[in-house]
């Protein structure tokens, strides 16, 4: 018999009359002989509503208590859709993750799974029940409630298809899975019906809101195969067309995902630029300045030392734009006068364009035939950073759209 | 050191700017040396926005899934009064009923409580906590969640202010305590400092809506020291003059309350009368009758039977309001044809009236004095049932509010 885990994110549990479609959904499977566990999210707005009562009383409060109170939320939607299932004829019953248990570390707000105990979802399972678990949550070894952080419940779900050896883990979601790049800006978009698991992680760093990446991670390191699809089809869609549908996340690559070079383009607005001219290039120079902004917990996303001139050096990085101000202060706070530079530029209005794609591993060139179709449109190249499977460049932000269009073009990924 | 219990009610924890100040009034216990354990309600109004969630999905949703879903409420007020009494300077951690645990039989919606383990709870009062615990929850032997039904907040204070031999168990409501009857009525009805654990469970059982009647039973099995007193006083009232107010159960019986013949007036406008006229006075009438009432879940407060007349007789019960018209269909479709009842008489416009005090006990002659106050002003008495500290008479309605006047000045309760 086959078993399937399937995740649920919070609009699609954003109301009774959608907790019931999932029901439907959920029945149909199971009534076709799937064994079924499902983890939703917490119903839409819901841990926003949460965490501001708590912001209401302070600031900064603590992070045990945020995680007793935002768990709440999938505890309320995991019962009402076993409730749901019941009154829809399938015996059904929801646990929160302290019950099964999924255990934690105590890394409370954004813990991580240490173990999950299968037992009773095996029990229930064996007595023809569907059960429902809360996602986004576990239990520390002290007995504490915890949570895992934004959009953990793709994490949760990903982990116990991972510990049940799932047929496949199917992660309902408001889009109807993965595309080459976002169609409202390429309307020549088409959607992948499988990805490679280093392309999806790639998407996912890059931008792609589509699967939280610790969930991809959690999906490449046990082999978890996983499909993002629509909960927005009508319930009653055909079981075989749904099985087919979406994205399917995989770990075999065949020769034809090899044949393509590029699978997708991601990009990404929230980038901002910093550049700080005549530094002395010697030793220790690249920790001096990003030790600090480090240190202030900002990531730093591209770095380019330039060719030193008469032993001096400019030095660029990118951060993301909600961090510029905070990462402006720092600069001119403690590290300008540390290392002497002469100068700062500064630059909000760039974008940051990737390809993807794991045939790039075994074809050479695919880099240059991006800059160059750049280059045809003027589009002039701020900064490079590339990685096995991927090239990212910089670009003044007003060419993003552009850009994304002609690259989608250049490596064949209109749709036909 | 002193060891308190305190309880919110709903209203008390209705809002940030409610629970900040329930957090001002426990710090201020705290700082004066005492170690508080704390139970709040849910925020009013919201076991009952969970409750209509599920009802909307199915008229009868499973009870199991109705308490992991309103059990979160007390979940979400415990753990931001944590956050509110730590952002108020003084370390606080919030535990749901299974994390103590509060152990419960698996009577989902209206469990009993088993036992309550005391180590996590006495461990954090030894390292300087306040320590705040979901109310009406538990868990039951399988590892389920349970609740104790309405009210039940009162109950799992007093049920773990009895586990840890606390001094006192205070539970804040909206009232300032126990009154000789309701102000709104007599306006001289003053506050009782003191109640005797009997008496209070007569008028919880009469209808005084301040504390739940399974509390109340608790308080005395238990024999714990339970005050009722107001949440809307200024949180940082004097600490002695705090102590002091609302009324206080207790179980050591003095002089002063014996010497009073009469402590209260209780009364209830809830009730309706139904007879039976003519049937025959014979051996298991009475359970013919109400034998079927019984199977059909209506509790029937008083019962009278008249003298027999010619081996006939008249059979009086009543019944709470809302079940009249369920009683009636139940006596014309089931019990008429069976006992051969010539007629049904009903009326609606009944009340009960009662009057309270252990002082009953040892003074003979209370009951016809009340009997005879109400005669002076023309009040017909309809049916009387007495216990040792209580007699309740059912009159014609539109008289209550008299005879509780009459009665509260005949008894010498009137405020000086």
């Amino acid at each position: 018999m086959s078993l399937v885990v399937h995740k649920y994110g919070g609009t699609s549990m954003g109301s009774i009359d959608r907790i019931k479609k999932v029901a439907l959904r959920i029945v149909k499977w199971h009534n076709a002989g799937y064994q079924v566990v499902v983890v939703p999210s917490a119903m839409a707005g819901e841990t926003n509503r949460l965490l501001k009562l708590a912001k209401d009383i302070t600031i900064e409060p603590d992070n045990r208590e945020l995680d007793m109170l935002a768990s709440t939320g999938e505890q309320v939607s995991s019962a009402l859709l076993a409730i749901a299932l019941q009154s829809a004829g399938v015996p059904a019953r929801s646990y929160a993750g302290w019950q099964v248990p999924f255990r934690t570390n105590n890394a409370y707000t954004k813990a991580r799974i240490v173990s999950i105990d299968d037992q009773l979802i095996r029990s229930d399972l064996s007595s023809g029940k569907v059960v429902v678990i809360t996602g986004f949550q576990g239990i520390d070894p002290n007995g504490h409630i915890t949570t895992l952080g934004r959009g953990g419940s793709d994490t949760s779900a990903v982990a116990v298809a991972s510990v049940l050896k799932a047929d496949e883990c199917l992660i309902y979601t408001d889009v109807d899975g993965v595309y080459t790049t976002d169609p409202r800006i390429v309307p020549e978009a088409c959607r992948m019906p499988v990805v490679s698991f280093e392309e999806m992680l790639e998407m996912a760093s890059l931008g792609s809101k589509v699967l939280q990446i610790r969930s991809v991670e959690f999906a490449g390191k046990y082999r978890v195969p996983t499909r993002v699809l629509s909960s927005l089809t009508d319930p009653l869609l055909d079981l075989e067309e749904e099985t087919r549908s979406g994205t399917l996340i995989t770990f075999e690559e065949d020769e034809k995902m090899e044949e393509a070079l590029v699978s997708g383009i991601a990009f990404s607005r929230d980038e901002a630029k910093v550049t700080l001219l005549s530094v002395p290039d010697q030793p220790g120079i690249a920790y001096s300045i990003l030790g600090p902004v480090a240190e202030a917990n900002i990531d730093v996303d591209m770095i380019v030392q330039n060719q030193s001139v008469s032993g001096m050096t400019d030095f660029s990085f990118t951060v993301n734009r909600n961090e510029f101000q905070k990462v402006i202060e720092l600069l001119k706070n403690k590290v300008i006068p540390a290392v002497q530079a002469k100068e700062l530029a500064t630059d909000q209005k760039v974008a940051k364009v990737s390809i993807v794609g794991i045939g790039m591993r075994s074809h050479v060139g695919v880099a240059s035939l991006m800059f160059q179709a750049l280059s045809n449109k003027g589009i002039n190249i701020q900064m490079i950073s590339t990685s096995e499977i991927r090239t990212s460049v910089v670009i003044e932000d007003q060419y993003m759209e552009l850009a994304v269009r002609t690259l989608h073009h250049t490596f064949g990924l209109d749709q036909i």
